[in-house]
């Protein structure tokens, strides 16, 4: 990972997408900014897929980070909400590749491992460990903290990931484009 | 509908994404462009969108559609594949989107109701009808007729439409946006 980066991590979600930006030098993780995209309840998909990416195009326009991490989203079992929720990641990613931002995905069990350390935390555990690493004064709303959560996943797992190249091991990068 | 509309049909699939172009001057109706968006097969899911997106860019670009039209897909039973075919339709509406294009759903019952006149007709009397409606000299590929039929759909349900209201009844247009 180069010495400075810009991460923004996107938690999409079929009425929420949650969004975290940080900053990465070194070992060191800084917060940038965090929020929510809300789509409006009850408006066509066109608009709610339109909302999505204005905002997405917004805080790449603002923001200007060098990667993009997004969470693989949990299917649902039914078959309706899945759809939808494909749609709004669909929407989501289509906006960072506008842009020709790599994007990198990782899954909430890859997210809790990184962050708490086990797959099976609570959400609870991961807002609080998001908190602690970026030496926040508040805790963030649980989509902005799962945005910045899937952010710092994709730092922390490049940090040990560069670490295990200088032991001398050669592993394939997870990088998805 | 206005004099000259120039609509744009997509069938979007997780693997290929149907288009098609139709010029509409009242009740005529002329083909213009239709063709197939392959996502290379096995390549991460944000190259797939890229091309998607960039695809659908380059067929707005080229033919300047005032409409679109896009089809409502299956809901599939398995989640994976639900999901992604919700990835690739999220995108494919949201390269639309960013046209400020209309974008209309309508169901594939719709299409084949509108299309053959009923709900139940097979996937080779949809082709064989748009080959017919619009004069062409050939088939067109599956997914390409699709993108047509969706287009047709938009064109008919609207003349209908248009001749209710004539007929002094108020029926709300279903525009999704």
């Amino acid at each position: 990972m180069q010495a400075n980066t810009r991460i923004l991590g996107i938690d999409p979600g079929s009425r929420v997408t949650g969004f975290g930006v940080i900053d990465v030098a070194g070992r060191h993780h800084s917060y940038v900014a965090s929020g929510c995209i809300k789509t409006p309840v009850g408006a066509p998909l066109a608009e709610r897929i339109a909302v999505i990416v204005r905002h997405i195009n917004e805080i790449i326009v603002t923001y200007r980070p060098t990667q993009t991490a997004v969470e693989q989203v949990f299917v649902n079992v039914n078959p309706a909400a899945t759809l939808m929720l494909g749609q709004a990641r669909g929407a989501a990613i289509a906006a960072l590749t506008l842009h020709d931002l790599p994007v990198y995905e990782y899954t909430a069990l890859q997210v809790k491992q990184a962050v708490v350390g086990k797959g099976k935390a609570a959400k609870e555990q991961v807002q609080h460990m998001v908190v602690q690493m970026l030496a926040l004064s508040g805790t963030p709303q649980a989509d902005a903290a799962d945005g910045l959560a899937v952010a710092l996943t994709h730092a922390l797992r490049n940090h040990s990931l560069a670490a295990q190249i200088q032991h001398g091991l050669t592993i394939k990068a997870g990088r998805f484009r």
